[in-house]
């Protein structure tokens, strides 16, 4: 059973002094072992082989074509070249090391693009696939952007330049130590010198020192700071201002100026998030970002035209949009590091002389992997059409049309929080599948989600984002209610929810469930009633006309997280499945691939019917029989999916370089990956490791003593 | 509405070079901030003001007495005192300073003992409050238990006193590179040399690299390593060995040896875990631990006396009981944190002028963190009453009466896996429920969640442990229906099966699911019923009689696993309910936090029936009707414990010192904390930064080029 490449281990491990005798001694034991070992690269080709369809139009269609596809591979090839985009060493670096050498990287990116090696969209790429964000996020990623489209065009011509060739790094700050989601209590203040055309910049209290913005602690010289407006005493709410923080020469703190590193975080640590307080400093007039409020040089306050705030709605959604894609290509690595491992790791024989079983073939290790599998093509085709109604949107508001926002802005709030959550969880659930290895950062998923899972708490609190979305279905509902309803968007079975409430589920047999229109349906009926309940409990705790704010809101909010959730859950799987039909219509992926990807979206569905069986039995929507059918029928897409397990990841296209995983490896090789990785570590530079003369050798050696 | 302490805060920020004139125009603008702000310590003097009860006599209960609980607190700060023991630069290591601040707090710990500072018992507590595991940690809690519990009195004369003076470091290598839960697979083989009348210990595979041992990387001399014993090629399976693996001089390994640190891990980073590969290494014949399995010089094998098998079984079964314990104080930590912080952080104002509201305020915060805060009251009291389960045992057991082992072992392993699950599912969950500032590892939480997740793959993989319990509650039900049940211990039920499938859910009100019998039935009814379909889909599967093996189990894994935690669940919940009944007869516990621990048990029970409805649901047991009582009494739960919240957390008696966090703190003093500690850590070592000679400097300066 022991493949060429196992033997090969076996005299690499028996080529010592021993004698004769002693080898053949050892070896009829080995012999013995060696009967039900197999190799796990062979184990690999085997998965490969038996899958039902040939990923390459599947993978070129998730990669945005095969053009683009080749192209990453191409990139991963040259970044791993880069001695700022080697990884191997990444998982020893301690704090500092983290810190400048991500710096590097983001500097490297950037001469790559200077030099005219990669594009802006390869750069795009390149980030994604070096996966080592650093100093620079903000000053790309808020910086630039907000110049771009808050400053006026006298201080785009002052900045701009300047920020585009790295004469001044920036960054954004806003959030506050006390203050994160709640804006308009920021407690930093600008106030208005009249007689000086300046503001005064300050932090009154502790708790207004700005905290977390990235690039703030050591890297950048200049902020857009957040703060409120005061004229005349008068408060006019959070403003943006430009403020140099760093001596262009010395990179030390500007006087007034008190700006650190927030220390070390549970993943990200590339970054320097950073504190930063203000004494009295002063900016002259024309460092408020002018572009739509204003004030005069004499104190006049001019406010921003009405759009503004939607703009401003606009960007937060873009935003959201591209979080939504982001968790599907984040679950989709973990994914692939885990299906990959549970097919070559095997465990357990029943019999002596048996091979033990690959972990794939128990079925709660299918069932804790291939809904995750589904959840990942979930969310990268959620977010693809995410992306496609931001474009929409666009069109539209270019002419001065924001119609679709509303919209727009529930769906993508709440699918910020269901698709970051879904992502953070399954990531963590795919580390625990790998088992005691999964625990190792050479695995690479440790890092995967303590990287990523930062995203429920950032860019909008996941709770706050859903609360927004259970805002507009109860407003949907309340105006449907008031005959004002309408049958559009997501939300449009407001308008039918009486009707809704009446429906009990059509499915007639486990097969019937196979429908993704049954299970959509489901999924439906669920949403209009948890909508309807939550707008009648929240009508009785306001005592009559609902109120979206204080104790009756505050003290409801279970029910209206659940309320959207359960929405998103409808939007994510409706889109799944018209995602799928959209693909087999355009004909460019290869049938065998869409019937799989196709047995994806039931499984979807089904997992999540079985396991929250009680939404659908509550009001008798389910009988306990349709459940049992459910279970049965997600029993058995489980044991459908297992053969195409591997090809299903072996789709996302994935490198080896940007997983940076020992588990996760392409040819299975796991076992001699971890070993090398092991070996390689600093605490084995040295054979008798670095406690042994100063801590360990002084015990060892003293006289012994009675305990 | 500011507190003195903010003031001072205010001034001390505004100790600057500003003239009157500027303090003056910004002083106005900060006093409108500060009509809205209030002090987290002020916050938490409140919270404690509101609490219903008392804590100090259920501290005592829950830490073992008064006199411990004092004692805690004077161990810690004895242990802060200790250059060792302070742990104000832990979260700052890098992985060498780790593992070498861990060896030292070890032998730190040992010192104490041996100048008889501290008692053996003080030393438990003592390295749960320095919470910093090390190169030690298997010497004691495996290399001198094995050798206790598995040498001969010959081997302990030899071992022993080295071990006890520390004149060696021993560790237990079992679990190899591809082998973990699957003893019998381990490929590592000890081959007698009759000749010689030596083993030959040897490392045929690349998979039977020894992996994991804590302490083995670069600490032990010694190992107990775990090897398949041939005789005469005959394989006798995993047999103990005692094998020197270093120089005792140099420390550097042995000829034939290889051994080093496995890498950096999640957590646990103090402990180099190792890995050690043999190629072909010899020992003497009385190097094979010898207490029960033996090998004549001759070379003929003498099996272990029967009852060895149970006794080892037995150890296991320890091991899991201190593991639900430490599952309850792991939990505990974290709550203590979060709900604090929660207590004293405030997000969002409806109107202008108004105070933010506590986040423990809005329901979905408290829906995060009250039912955490009970499962760990549940599981604190569920380790309380395993050992005591186990204790019992012991008495039988030294009379030779293994008759309760099946039915501990069976209830063990369930709730090792349950117990670790919640654990480390509420632990993320705490942190979350933090926002942003759970997200630094200042907060504590990250370390106490990537220390204590590895429990949910380590000493059983918590998958495997589950289908132990089913294992159990099948052969149960089995012989219950062939006529051979029994009423006794947790899994009684299974002898009245049939009768309790008929049983409908009596509550006739929200009031009703107060009563924890109410509750009981239902998680009762529930582990009944999925283990009636569970035995019967097994024997389906089976095509007759039931098969615990191979394909027929393999494949119906997820149901089992279904299984055994719904009645883990019920053994959890209705231990915690009797718990608190004998708390209250035993009358040392205060009557007002009696009742507020009683609500405890309530919220425990009705947050899983409300979450899980649908097992309840399906087979009609509860109405929907019934749910929506259970759900609503469920939310009455949470406003009756919201203003005992901190008092609740306060009773677990937690020392600021072993919490180590800057959100958990007992004052509330949140903020400054952050702030404190983010500035003392090392990137903030110099003004301008660790990257700005080399990597940022080159680059600001550079002449500005075209992009």
């Amino acid at each position: 059973m022991a493949s060429a490449a196992g033997l090969q281990d076996v005299q690499y491990l028996s080529s010592s002094q021993a004698d004769e005798r002693t080898k053949a001694l050892v070896k009829k034991s080995s012999d013995v072992v060696l009967a039900t070992h197999i190799e796990p690269r062979d184990d690999m080709l085997a998965e490969r082989g038996r899958a039902s369809f040939d990923i390459s139009s599947l993978a070129a269609y998730l990669n945005g074509g095969l053009e683009k596809l080749q192209r990453i591979g191409e990139l991963a090839d040259l970044l791993h070249e880069q001695s700022w985009g080697n990884k191997s060493r990444r998982y020893y670096y301690g704090r500092q090391e983290t810190y400048e050498n991500a710096l590097k990287a983001a500097l490297g990116i950037w001469d790559l693009i200077r030099n005219k090696t990669i594009t802006m969209e390869d750069a795009m790429e390149a980030r994604k696939l070096v996966d080592f964000p650093g100093g620079l996020e903000l000053h790309i990623g808020m910086f630039i952007p907000t110049l771009l489209s808050q400053a006026s065009p006298d201080q785009q011509a002052e900045w701009l330049p300047k920020a585009l060739s790295l004469k001044l790094i920036g960054t954004y700050a806003q959030t506050e130590l006390g203050h994160g989601t709640f804006v308009r209590g920021l407690q930093t203040t600008a106030s208005y010198d009249l007689d000086k055309q300046e503001f005064v910049l300050h932090t009154p209290t502790l708790t207004a020192t700005k905290w977390w913005p990235g690039g703030l602690g050591k890297t950048s010289t200049h902020v857009v700071a957040m703060a409120r407006l005061f004229i005349r005493g008068k408060d006019y709410g959070p403003h943006a201002f430009v403020v140099p923080i760093r001596d262009m020469a010395t990179h030390l703190p500007l006087p007034g100026i008190r700006v650190g590193d927030i220390g070390p975080k549970f993943g990200y640590n590339g970054v320097d998030n950073g504190f930063l307080s203000f004494n009295h400093v002063r900016v002259p007039h024309e460092n408020m970002l002018a572009r739509f409020a204003k004030v005069t040089p004499e104190g006049k306050y001019v406010p921003p035209p009405a759009s503004n705030q939607k703009a401003s709605y606009a960007t937060m959604v873009y935003v959201r949009a591209t979080i939504v894609e982001g968790a599907g290509w984040a679950l989709a690595r973990s994914v692939t590091i885990a299906v990959r491992y549970a097919a070559v790791r095997r465990q357990t024989a029943a019999h002596a002389g048996e091979l033990e079983v690959q972990v794939l073939d128990y079925q709660n290790t299918a069932a804790d992997l291939l809904p995750l599998l589904a959840q990942a093509y979930a969310l990268l085709f959620m977010g693809k059409s995410g992306m496609d109604m931001y474009k929409e949107f666009e069109i539209d508001r270019d002419q001065g049309n924001f119609d679709k926002l509303p919209e727009l802005h529930a769906v993508l709030s709440g699918m910020k929080a269901l698709s970051t959550t879904l992502a953070s969880d399954g990531m963590e659930a795919a580390r625990r599948a790998c088992g005691g290895h999964g625990y190792s950062l050479l695995s690479g998923l440790p890092t995967l989600f303590t990287h990523y899972v930062q995203n429920v708490t950032w860019e909008g609190d996941n709770n706050v984002m859903l609360l927004q979305t259970a805002r507009y279905l109860v407003k949907r509902l309340l105006a449907a209610q008031a005959g004002q309803g309408s049958p559009g968007g997501s939300a449009g079975y407001t308008a039918n929810a009486a009707a809704e409430l009446r429906q009990r589920c059509p499915a007639q047999s486990a097969r019937d469930w196979l429908d993704p229109a049954v299970q959509s349906a489901a999924f439906r009926h669920r949403a209009t009633r948890l909508c309807v309940e939550a707008t009648r409990t929240l009508a009785e705790a306001s005592g009559g006309s609902v109120v979206f704010e204080g104790r009756p809101w505050n003290s409801n909010t279970v029910d209206l997280i659940r309320l959207a959730r359960a929405h998103c859950l409808l939007v994510l799987h409706s889109t799944f499945a018209d995602s799928v039909a959209k693909m087999a219509a355009e004909a460019s992926v290869a049938a065998p691939a869409i019937a799989a990807v196709s047995k994806l979206v039931s499984l979807f569905g089904l997992s999540f019917i079985a396991r929250e069986a009680g939404d659908f039995l509550e009001d008798g929507y389910l009988s306990g029989q349709q459940v049992e059918w459910a279970r049965k029928q997600y029993y058995r897409c489980l044991s459908a999916l297992r053969p195409d397990a591997v090809a299903l990841v072996d789709a996302f296209g994935l490198t080896d370089y940007q997983l940076n995983s020992a588990l996760g490896r392409k040819d299975g090789d796991v076992y001699r990956a971890l070993l090398a990785a092991a070996q390689a570590s600093p605490l084995n530079e040295t054979e008798e490791g670095s406690a042994w003369d100063s801590v360990l050798k002084p015990r060892l050696n003293k006289p012994r003593s009675k305990m």
